[in-house]
């Protein structure tokens, strides 16, 4: 095992809340244990494009709290060929970089066990997406954010909702998780959360919002994850509207909102021990691992396990107390 | 002129937020002068159906910070019929109630007027909409929290933005006034503003987002209040992205949550002042008015002048530096 | 075992954001689950008072979002003595209350075991408290919010401290224990962090911040927990300015608006599974118990063992991450 | 009169939220009518040492939301001096500025006065300064954020009082002026407010504690300015314990936090229609003058008039409707 002398580190995919948070502990770890640091621009296809940028304890003052990530993120089709992954292995090669930290989701790991094999790299990747739908951390960073994100969504449309008695349609973020809408669902007090893990005919959703009118709610939420099954939050709008047209209805979509604002503290907290665990793991010769949070103990997973296992499912026990909470 | 016992106050219209502010200071004012307070639930609806309910100075504790409103907020077809207000007039007369105090948007003024020619009790009306479209007060009480949380979302949306060079579309409220989208839009460093009251062509806004993307700016926000004349922020994406493809664009539609939320400082120091100054209005024996800030004043306005007035027209030199600060 | 049919639920000692959130979970899951349920104002002052208040699904409405307790809370001298839980005891069974669900911290635990025993009724206590200082659980309500109200109050600070390269003293909450000050003061990058756990010297202080000079560092924020050894932040600021005067030093007491605020998203689904587990444990048999999260799960640990046990111990390796990250 | 070439921007004084959206609309304005832009780093004593630095439209891309200043501020023992003066005209001259605006209070106002006569160079200054104290403008840039930070900080504390029927007392800023403390005292719903414009006697505060705990109140807020007469929150707590302890007494200290925060909506918009006006009356040939806000319209005032007037005075009708509302 060769010592490292310099790391390397970028964020990659869609950028989340805290990733400047890892950023931050990963360059000042590193620099602490005698580590020289290099920043890469735009995850890997700034490894294509050589933007390589020497970092130091200084480049990463008062940026905990910002949103984003200083490093920038895109997607690159060109690290996908295998011209491309050439030029970005000379390109590090030539920074004298020795390790990497990608912080960032699937395809971050993806890339990340890419990279370590065919170049030799060590790398460690950090799990950084406001989704949660990785395996090996019980927390992603950037999910505690995202949901307090929704739920001043939610507080502020129940001010309104409760003056009128209407009935308000919340689409949030999640292709393929629930996890935010479940979550953000259960503490906005919403009265039905619709999720991509789990059809939900629209009479079934009528039927709940029949009970909830009888049982004088004044106000009634409902979050629709983008990915179910009814085609999002207009679509079920309207298609609810049709059959059932006791309340007013109103739409939200609350977009890319989401994957900003300044990180809650969970989030930092998450995101400083993740990167200062990572340059451990890497330090003590660990490579094409994921680190996270397993209660209260930082942990490493092998990426091929993270990525083959089945990642987090939806919590049932949280799913039945959604279902108790609206009565 | 009969000395005034006993006062009704009322909501009524979109409900917005520092309404509760409002109706904390005309109860309390009420009081401190003498008078006894009657809430009407529901506004003029709840003056036919008949909700009336005793308030003194605790009924008012602890909601100054609450968005909504406490007596709640509905519209009235049934005030619109001579029957309907015949069935409100003698309600009213029977709680004793020998003036009114309404908090809301032009309908709550047009009732209003009504009302007090009809059944010869003096009302005094108070600007309550987040839309900032009435005449008579420099600000309508609502309209500098909505303004607080466009920008919040428009600040989350940039941190992502910056991150990815991405092309954003925020709709926000404001079907005939354009005053939430030019005030956040400036507030939120918006590279265009699409206005209800100015159209815009859609070739002119790409022109304005292929400067920008030739100055590098590294976030693009285009603000699109509800009501411009291009049907909406999917509609706008959706054409620009036919001609421009620079950029991925995203949408997000902030919907009804614009109206919630706990009043700012601003709003909820407006909201008292003009709570006061309707029951003094009412005390000096003023009827048939508005009350609103005109710079550091409290001051009447005829509902009827107020009615007939142009309403608050967009400043112009305020699109004029709109337009100044995206270069 | 006899079949439980009453459930009575109050808050007690410092209150702390999302104990409404658990009242509301301990409502409706109750009456989901068949059981009528009475609320007790004041926690155990309130039993000797006879402030009871039968509560249904609606009582807990619009809650979830709320801070403070709606069934408030207080210390009780009274339930000290013999006498006066004597009365207690009566008050609760002419309810016909035949189990328990307390809210609070170790104090409220205290009482609850005694109750049980004494009285021979089942109950369970949910750990509520900012200062995250009870056995039996990896987070106790109200401490996630209370991170999130200290670091908000860091970043705002930290602008004008960045502005001025001023040095400020902020004390936060934590008499006994540090969780606030260490997670906050990771989370807010504090350069020193005084802990209630770990004496600091003053001269060891001043090093620290004349290596943070050294290292250009343009904000200084050190972060004070009010039971540290030296007094507090105003005594700590004044030591430090006789000996090292290169800043400006200014000092912020937090206070107890470090127990308020609208819950995080975090708090209120920790609150929801908690009094969710609380019901659920009594309906199996449980009692003088305290549920908790461990990892993901809600386990239950006997009131004996919790109270026992040495409390959250500081995470050592978290002292060490916010010394690295300090650099 | 000479052509204006190249315009010098700065901020001065306590720093405000808004500032930083003040020198965007500054530097975008003056690039958009032709003008060369160079910033000034830390006001005054940076003309002295030579901290200047070139500016163009992407020096101030994303800043509108940032609190603080990017071109930091400080106070200048140096400047007092003729040679120091001598010194910053002469590197004034070296970067070829043939105007200046400066951003702060009434220092800044007075050393932009010295600058002007003593260099004849053309000045401008805006108002920031979050106590707003200053003649010429109805609000001053930062004084809305800092009103929204104080009422967040109320806010918290109260769910807390409602929770133990407690006394409270918050400091905030305001050495010479009660702005702050008389509009967030209305606006957090204070039972009482201590001004340093109106000496309070202890007893007379008792007094109204006393009105307060008769009528039922459920939360007691005392808000204290840290000039008034008493000696600041602590002393006053303490004094009014000695004589009045049917309340638990708490205090909070806010202190430096008042400073910081994103800038509000109005102050961001305040802050671009200033800097623009700003600019546009050093075109227009105006010298030695502020801008401000007079109801809706910009308009400028001699520096010799805005310092020689009696700063904004407490507005009296808001003193009694501060009392009229805590009934």
């Amino acid at each position: 095992m060769k010592k490292i002398k310099k790391l390397g580190v970028f964020t990659s995919g869609g950028d989340a809340p805290g990733m400047n948070a890892c950023i931050r502990a990963v360059v000042r770890t590193a620099i602490y244990e005698g580590l020289e640091v290099c920043g890469v621009y735009h995850g890997y296809q700034g490894m294509i494009d050589n933007t390589f940028i020497p970092m130091n304890s200084r480049s990463v003052s008062s940026i905990i709290n910002l949103g984003g990530t200083i490093l920038k993120s895109a997607r690159s089709d060109d690290f996908r060929t295998k011209e491309g992954r050439e030029i970005a292995y000379k390109n590090i090669r030539e920074q004298g970089i020795d390790a990497l930290v990608g912080i960032g989701g699937d395809g971050t790991f993806r890339g990340g066990q890419l990279i370590s094999q065919e170049m030799g790299i060590p790398i460690i990747c950090v799990p950084g997406t406001i989704d949660n739908d990785l395996f090996g951390s019980d927390y992603t960073i950037g999910y505690d954010t995202a949901n307090n994100t929704v739920i001043e969504a939610i507080d502020k449309i129940r001010d309104t909702a409760m003056s009128h008695n209407r009935l308000f349609f919340v689409e949030v973020m999640g292709r393929d998780s629930g996890c935010i809408a479940l979550h953000a669902g259960i503490a906005g007090g919403a009265e039905a959360i619709l999720l991509p893990e789990k059809k939900t005919a629209i009479d079934e959703l009528i039927e709940t919002l029949e009970i909830a009118a009888k049982n004088n709610k004044t106000s009634t939420i409902v979050i629709v994850a983008e990915g179910e099954n009814n085609g999002g939050a207009y679509n079920v709008a309207k298609r609810v509207k049709e059959k059932f047209d006791y309340y007013d209805t109103k739409v939200s979509i609350l977009g890319h909102l989401q994957r900003g604002g300044s990180p809650s503290s969970f989030d930092r907290v998450l995101a400083t021990r993740l990167g200062y665990a990572a340059v451990q793991e890497l330090l003590k010769g660990n490579t094409q691992a994921t680190v996270g949070m397993r209660g209260q103990k930082a942990v490493a997973t092998p990426l091929s396990e993270a990525l083959n296992s089945n990642t987090f499912k939806l919590d049932k026990e949280l799913v039945k107390i959604a279902k108790v909470m609206a009565i």
